[in-house]
């Protein structure tokens, strides 16, 4: 062999070890992209529903986010706790919330992800319009904070489970007879 | 050449390409499963403070899960919200709890983690003794849920945010006059 061959040969070798080298990484590194990548789109999901649908009223995103099936694993104090919704009743669902509170907002605190579950921390505020029994216009605004996981399948959401600290709203809502009254 | 030297030099090459691959591979999987491995840690260390410290008072282990400067971000109705605890005040609000409900056991529902978060939705049951004023002894063991974050520097847990569903808990007991008496 003389030198050129050899160099050829070295070179070629080199070559081969840096492209298999990156391939290998490249290849591995795609496998864990997907994953990371898929729970960065489901944060954003859950995102855009808090602030399109549940703090604007968008309700025209829901089909987007939302599966057919929409079931309330836990939810304390909800009136479809345990039960599965289609998407009309989900809509009404943000829509009843709003006709209380029509200047509802959801500040999320944080968030945490992983595989199919986003779960947040937030805070929500809102001022009662008086058009429901028991719960007169007071022109105060509300504040309550709670605790939501959303359960995915591919890019919808299928349910939750959450936590809303019930006694610190009622304690700030003017209750009328009849209705519990505690104070926070 | 000769034959046998091309043969030679092809499985030299052959044999780069691979243990290339798999180095480049190994590097790349190193460097994600580091990440993974630390929430995988964060998230046994979470289930041991409730198994363990919450479930069955083993205070031996506190040091070991909670850093020096533990900080309860949020907790609605938790007499140290807002407050940053040494590991003595961590151990006395473990003891008081367990001192209100000696049989007080916390059932993780789910987990959802990623980087130095910890979510976690829980069941709380137990059974009040009759040593806090205004608390009775009933005899009837409650249950209550809630949905927790912890948070972690390092390899030790630095505080949490929390939802408890307060007002679900106060309706199971038997509250004293001069008490808020909320039915669920």
């Amino acid at each position: 062999m003389n030198k050129f061959f050899k160099l050829k040969l070295s070179i070629l070798l080199l070559i081969s070890i840096i492209i298999s080298g990156l391939i290998g990484s490249a290849l591995t590194t795609f496998f864990f992209r997907n994953q990371l990548m898929t729970t960065q789109k489901n944060k954003e999901a859950v995102v855009k529903l808090i602030d399109e649908v549940w703090s604007k009223g968008n309700l025209q995103i829901v089909d987007q986010l939302i599966a057919p099936q929409y079931t309330i694993r836990h939810d304390p104090g909800d009136q479809w706790e345990g039960k599965t919704l289609d998407l009309a009743t989900y809509k009404e669902r943000v829509r009843m919330s709003r006709h209380v509170f029509p200047d509802q907002k959801f500040y999320i605190e944080d968030i945490v992800a992983n595989d199919d579950k986003v779960a947040i921390s937030w805070h929500f505020t809102g001022t009662p319009k008086g058009n429901i029994p028991g719960l007169p216009a007071t022109n105060k605004t509300v504040s309550v904070s709670g605790l939501t996981i959303y359960y995915f399948s591919g890019d919808k959401i299928i349910g939750h489970w959450q936590i809303v600290d019930r006694l610190g709203f009622l304690g700030q809502l003017d209750m009328q007879k009849g209705r519990p009254k505690v104070i926070k």
